[in-house]
């Protein structure tokens, strides 16, 4: 799909740092507060661009677009509109911030326009409907297999069939840099003695990524897959937090619950699929071939890198873990269409994470469950401790961009700090 | 609890017919729609009483309420007050219907106020923030396990030491008198040979209720059981509508999916906590011993009768099952206490179902899967026909009302006319 704003020849009057997540072709949206108030805005360098106020201004005119859809507390509004108007305002404020357009530049006073992302606080983009997290990377259902169940049966099976999933908690998903207590919970570590409550002793993170929905389909409307990209707004990263130990008491036969439900964690920015367009690239054969339903066409699956390091107190951080999104088995459009086959209804800023996404390599696993191998094979840090799984005071800290040809498109970082349990 | 709105003595000038689910000491709140325009409203006799209405006029000047806090769509501005403020608005609704009462009665023009229920939309009385479902009838779980497990073993190891429970879909929730199309999904009924997809073959209801939370706890802060009833504002009756084949093919590991996900629905009336206040009971001997967090003084279980009707399209109704929801193993106060204790974070307007609630006689089962034992002991029809599950142009209806001493306090009913697949 040919988008102006992607034209890799684009240079912004805005100073772009090397290696920035955010050049002009990227351009996502977010919330942020500023002032004491929150509104929308565009990430281009190291700046957030306030929508709201070239809406004000008269700068987004021309774009149909309701009066004070910018001046809001969250994106809902912005993103009902659709995919093609997210479309139009994105090209236009490219347009703006493009180095031989002086619209905005050389006629308004910048300081109220422009702000240093340092100095403002970056808030939840939008407020979640509902969330399902899915488990779509086959790296990672199999290493999960071998751990709990048998090599030689990693995959259950169901999972070449169905874009497995689960529905999670939307109220504890919050933004990068809110620090979280470790919880507590029942946990039954010995399979002889009684359960016992207590704050959890594996906590670990997920290496994820999400995406955001626009737009409804009625109760009992499903959303074909050829049509389910209409619906994906943009992307997040998105740290799925989850206690082990309270995982494997409770979650036979309905699921993971407070395992999972205590805080989830999402980078700010909404990537655009718009902006990600460059970096499409083919998903693997799906072998045995899947149900017509989640039959694709075309390249629906995404290179985009991801890293997640840990940070402990007082030390620098460490990279753990290499991944790409490209790993995954399902892509987002079947999962939408699974999501929805039933005649599930979907809603504006619903959130469907990817599911733990893990490499071939050793090196490319997304949990320490994975990386220390249940805890057999504990990482070294840079000040000389060790990690099976996470302890209080550690920063787990997940960034993902694309890059091809000289073009970088980047989703920031999600960075979130375990406090001890309350 | 004394609450002036239970007195049994109480009689009002609106005419309540006999057996009525609304006498005046019950009063539960919900959404109309009348000529065009939604508003909150409260059920008296056969009658709506228009809260929107009452506080225009200045009759709940004395209670400190948000401007046009009844003139909304939803509830949750109302139910966000929290309970001493509920519990205040329903002793004045009281006192107006009261029959020495003449604030109302005499000065103002009726028609505008008090309309007939059979000529008003009900609607979904809040905006659900998350939905959970818990699985804690100790009969349902334990029938459940007899016809997949083993008798010897039916309940799992953690059925008795965590209410089980696990997040579902908020969207397709809906009020009752909404028709809903049977879902398609996968399914595979035949281990040797390939899933299939299509209709649903096996649909059945679960005879829920749910409750409705007000306030919030913060992200973080456990809600201890002896303080979690200040949180729960009432109860609706719930249908937990179920694709048998569907689930049974998905939901290993992650649990129910697309099996549940394609509706829900409720009552529309929210029957207060207060006004069942006179049906407390005492809940089973829990053994063994569950943790100190779930350990709680009391009576926290409810005599509430329950049943459910299968009426087939152009016949009359057979009640297929007859529960109460004193079978409950586990209370509400202790399943949110569970749902909070690793800090999880509550929104007024959450929903949390009961799971399917079955009583110990085969009469008392609460879904066509143990009623008709796995489709082994079809159930005969007024018209003749037989029922293993539920059929297209079949209406499932729930009712519930507690009833003691000659005072009645009931639900209502939530009743669904089942389509064809799309």
């Amino acid at each position: 799909m040919e988008i102006a704003a992607n034209d890799p020849s684009l240079k912004s009057w805005v100073e772009i740092p090397v290696d920035s997540d955010f050049p002009i072709q990227n351009l996502p949206f977010g919330i942020f507060k500023e002032n004491g108030k929150k509104r929308a805005g565009v990430a281009i360098g190291d700046k957030v661009l306030d929508l709201s106020a070239l809406q004000e201004y008269g700068l987004l005119n021309d774009l149909s677009l309701p009066n004070k859809v910018f001046d809001q507390e969250v994106l809902n509004g912005f993103l009902h509109l659709g995919k093609p108007t997210g479309r139009k305002v994105r090209n236009r404020v490219s347009e703006l911030l493009q180095e031989n357009n002086d619209e905005l530049r050389s006629h308004y006073a910048l300081g109220s326009i422009l702000f240093d992302q340092s100095k403002v606080k970056m808030c939840m983009p939008v407020q979640i409907g509902d969330y399902t997290d899915f488990y779509s990377s086959e790296q990672h259902a199999f290493n999960v297999g071998c751990m709990f169940r048998d090599p030689k049966n990693a995959l259950m099976p169901n999972w070449k069939h169905i874009p497995v999933g689960y529905h999670g908690r939307a109220s504890s998903i919050i933004e990068s840099g809110i620090p979280i207590h470790r919880p507590k919970g029942q946990q039954k570590p010995n399979d002889e003695e009684p359960a016992v409550f207590g704050p959890c002793k594996l906590l670990d993170f997920e290496l994820e990524t999400a995406f955001i929905t626009c737009g409804e389909n009625g109760l009992g409307e499903a959303i074909p897959v050829e049509k389910a990209e209409d619906h994906i707004f943009g992307m997040v990263l998105f740290n799925d937090w989850s206690a082990r130990d309270i995982q494997k008491w409770e979650y036979v036969p309905l699921g993971p619950f407070l395992a999972k439900n205590f805080a989830s964690c999402i980078s700010p920015w909404i990537v655009t699929l718009d902006a990600l367009e460059p970096f499409r690239i083919e998903g693997p054969k799906q072998d045995p071939p899947v149900l017509p339903y989640l039959q694709y066409e075309g390249e629906k699956h995404f290179d985009i890198e991801l890293e997640v390091a840990i940070k402990p107190e007082g030390s620098e951080e460490k990279v753990v873990g290499h991944s790409n999104f490209k790993y995954m088995y399902w892509n987002m459009a079947q999962q939408l269409a699974h999501q929805t086959v039933n005649g599930c209804n979907i809603r504006t800023g619903d959130m469907y994470g990817s599911g733990t996404i893990s490499g071939p390599e050793s090196s490319q696993f997304g949990s320490m469950l994975e990386i220390s191998w249940k805890g057999t094979k504990p990482v070294s840090m840079p000040d000389g401790s060790e990690r099976k799984f996470i302890l209080d005071g550690d920063t787990v800290i997940m960034r993902g961009h694309a890059k091809h040809n000289g073009l970088r498109i980047g989703f920031g970082e999600v960075s979130t700090k375990i406090l001890p349990a309350k």
